[in-house]
């Protein structure tokens, strides 16, 4: 149980997150903080947050408990503004899609205080973002990554694995490196390759004719590209070297495959297009087992 | 009203036609074929269809509306099968989602009889294939194009679309030229990026930890991944011209969207995102307006 939560960025996953705690009786109290006062001004409309803080470092006056759950790039700057009230006993998570990024920040700016951070990335999200779109229900069932480093103080860790599991999370520990890697091959490729699909077919004269024919296919497997653009834009440059390396390996395969289509290799092509749907088929969401 | 139809094909797509046909009392008895006995037996004992034909000429025997639902690149040799009893007076439709070779291959097998022949795609599927998925509402609200030639009786046309709007799809009438460019940008090339994503992690040695990290937007960008390889070997053949020189502007596309992640342009990579995200976000599903 904690006294008060401080809330910074009452976005779709900070306001999620506060909305869940509540509902659990995990917290008494929110705190929070946006950048535009108008999102701190709906959220406490909405019940997501309890007090509007006129700043970042406000937010966190009082707390126990600090969730930064601003775009990646921003993390930073936001670490910068609450450092003054960072104590070594508060508890700081964020919620952010990359680690090595927010980490290399949290040591630069935390310094002695970096072990109260522990580094957080729940896997769940919507394509719409905003606190009008803020769900009690966002996290549960969900995966959480918490990639600690060597200095994360084992008390705020045991902390934040404890708290996810109230909000009927998964946790999962592992490096960040490892972190990053799977996320570039399994998510912030995908996106890239979404919006990359869109703005091709946007490119074309035919694109209205095109767009008002595609089916339940397309809907689906672009969802993601009606992401947020700017939280997109940072976790795309905070994760680039992996991001490329894996967009090399994808392209490498998509080319190897479109050989087996010019040459009219039809055994080879069925055989690769098995795999896929194969791994595809067998592929569960947040299960353990590949 | 029609009084038999011929279904060759007895899977996903021919066997939901077959139980929508029915529901909707177009149609009195129904004679299929499948390639595989299984198939067509399971079918008659799922209630798909009435009676099991041992061929699929002896399908088309007696028929007044013939529906061929077979990979696309079995339309050819269906074709020839059943030829010599095609009639003036049958409506044959078929459901292949390319159209130009479905249409060469009715031209050189029906010849004077290819009037008879309506070519249908409609804009309908599931990642799961097989008749025991087939299911009476696949088709309703959804989208049918239909490709005539000139030499498409205006009869069999009007009957094809009147059937299709009773199943309560949107009917849709292009040039097999304009619907194969099309499907090739808004389904075939998602379809081969889809699985040249799932084949590329599945290269990599980390590939069930990747998996097991993967989340709700991996599992939307992916289903397609897990569609029936001998379909879509076929279509990704059938339709190669114009996939490639679609997967050759989003190439080129992905390409310059890696260039200012590479360069750390935040700002034309934040615009190239909002303009997907844009798009993508503003379209509908069977709307005909993009």
């Amino acid at each position: 149980m904690f006294e008060q939560l401080g809330l910074i960025g009452c976005g779709l996953m900070g306001g999620s997150f506060a909305l869940a705690l509540k509902r659990a009786g995990l917290v008494k109290r929110v705190v929070g903080y946006s950048k535009s006062p108008s999102t701190t001004e709906r959220a406490r409309q909405m019940g997501v947050i309890d007090v509007e803080a006129p700043s970042a470092l406000l937010a966190v006056s009082g707390a126990d408990i600090v969730l930064v759950a601003v775009p990646v790039a921003a993390t930073e700057a936001t670490l910068k503004a609450i450092r003054h009230l960072v104590s070594r006993d508060m508890l700081i998570m964020d919620v952010g899609s990359t680690k090595r990024d927010v980490i290399d920040s949290a040591r630069r700016v935390l310094r002695d205080n970096v072990g109260s951070f522990v580094p957080c990335h729940p896997i769940a999200g919507k394509e719409v973002s905003g606190v009008e779109h803020a769900d009690p229900d966002l996290y549960a069932g969900k995966q959480v990554i918490i990639t600690p480093i060597e200095r994360t103080q084992v008390a705020q860790l045991s902390r934040a694995v404890e708290l996810w599991k109230a909000l009927d999370c998964t946790v999962v520990q592992m490096a960040p490196e490892a972190h990053d890697a799977a996320f570039a091959a399994v998510s912030h490729l995908p996106h890239l390759i979404a919006f990359a699909l869109v703005n091709g077919i946007a490119s074309q004269e035919q694109r209205e004719a095109f767009l008002s024919l595609a089916g339940p296919g397309f809907r689906d497997f672009t969802r993601i590209a009606a992401s947020d653009p700017k939280v997109w834009r940072d976790i795309l440059l905070a994760n680039r070297q992996e991001l490329l390396a894996q967009s090399q390996v994808f392209q490498r395969t998509l080319q190897s495959m479109e050989a087996m289509i010019e040459a009219g290799s039809g055994d080879a092509l069925e055989q690769s297009i098995a795999q896929a749907s194969d791994i595809r088929s067998r592929w569960r969401l947040g299960s353990r087992k590949a």
